[in-house]
């Protein structure tokens, strides 16, 4: 079940790194490269930190596989992704939620603290985005935009609460993974986003 | 008391973060981060390299801690930092100094080279910014001017002359670090920057 | 041979990284972080993906000095580069080539399947300019032009065909290096590129 969604959010997540690419004149090689970071981004930059290595990917070659099924199948309906628009939007939800958990399990088994749980599972969930933002040559969405990051340590959060509760390891999981998709669902419907504290003395109203 | 030093580095170099974040209109998540990767990139990229992981930060929390606290304090206070920009200065200053001699050491231990141990200081001390540059999509700044690296790569090699003398090991570390902030201080106040060697040929005064 | 070549390599990787960042009017010390992790920037993402650390540069210091006496080189005679540039692509050719099998060859030691092994290959080759690109503000290139990368996969395929067949090793690298060279060659003398997909509806020429 974890795993079906797994790879469910490793599809979503290539094909908004395909659609990205697409928007930048990349040719098939880098539209390959960004799905494939938009996906194993986040976990590599775990991997890495933690020194969980060789990283997942390269131990699970499954992934690779998927991303590239991902990648063919967005560039050739390119044109008609955007009836896939809403589906994609909710695998790529689920996928952060079940990201952050990863993460956080990752992080208690290499013995670290709470704070840097929450930080793994958030940096899991999210830099992908980030590096292929960074390779797409703009400043990261998620540094500017929408409830996103927000959501994955508010779920970590919820993750050690529960966890200290005497409930069944299951529901722990399942809570704090469906408490991230829950934010940031309720996010985008109702374009919440984190203030933004632009400090410019002639644009007042957009200070805190 | 190096302790004590390497804490207000952190705080420095974690403002520094914020200053450039605000200016980009990121949000409250996106300042964060950008203050975190400021203050630990530097030396999270030197653990990568030399396969310290855990890297050090996850391992010491108290650094998550205080880079919260001066993110918080320098968002609240946004509007008062510039009377501060003199003290910033000299946090940071003072801050590659220590930094540059925390990764020689870090090198030293880890048994590479002269050189090696050499660039590791000068990553430790200047990777930081230049991560905090590449997340603001900008060219990092030390690549183009102000002597920084060159001032750490300097007190690298003091390090070392000062290390193949008959002198006491604090010796060593105090004359070297100090060495990398007074080259620091007097660039600055001389505004003596490295030349930028630009290959145009109408523009030859440009040129070496 | 193998080893004189992989100097060669990097030198001429390191005088193409010079040449980026004079374009961009970088300081000295930035020219030569540019250089270095142009040429050691691909080997340096493998080692770090794989758990080999230190990284490879770290403990084999020639590779600083080769990178060093290039970059002063470059910059010495940046006005006179320009008759040294079919030697220069030559070099760069044959480089990646040559890195295409390392990253191959440290894969299999690493106990990795032949996917991985060969995207390890690809990263050797490609990731130098990757981040090279990166630091300088840029899209990558390769994610945009040429048979680059490309070059390197078909390399990569053709070193695990001809290894499954009954033939001496040495045969096995030499024509898998020599098949990324030849394709690199074949495709900037002819200018083929891989198709760019740009997805807009007005510009259908564009368009598979």
């Amino acid at each position: 079940m974890l795993h079906a969604i797994d790879l469910l959010g490793v599809i979503a997540f290539s094909i908004s790194g395909v659609l990205v690419a697409l928007s930048k004149r990349m040719d098939l090689f880098g539209i390959l490269i960004i799905a494939f970071v938009t996906a194993t981004g986040g976990g590599t930059m775990r991997d890495i930190l933690i020194g969980a290595t060789p990283v997942f990917w390269m131990i699970n070659p499954e992934y690779v596989y998927l991303i590239l099924i991902g990648t063919i199948f967005a560039t050739f309906f390119r044109k008609k992704i955007d009836y896939l628009r809403t589906s994609l939007f909710l695998f790529d939800t689920i996928g952060i939620g079940l990201y952050t958990i990863i993460g956080i399990e990752k992080g208690l088994s290499a013995g670290l603290s709470t704070p840097i749980c929450i930080a793994l599972g958030t940096i899991t969930a999210c830099f992908g985005g980030v590096i292929r933002d960074i390779l797409c040559n703009e400043i990261p969405v998620i540094f500017r935009r929408e409830i996103y990051a927000t959501a994955c340590i508010m779920g970590g959060i919820a993750f050690f609460v529960l966890k200290s509760l005497p409930i069944d390891e299951d529901y722990v999981l399942l809570g704090s993974g469906i408490l991230v998709i829950v934010i940031r669902l309720i996010a985008v419907r109702f374009t919440i986003s984190l203030p933004s504290l632009y400090r410019n003395e002639d644009d007042d109203e957009l200070n805190l």
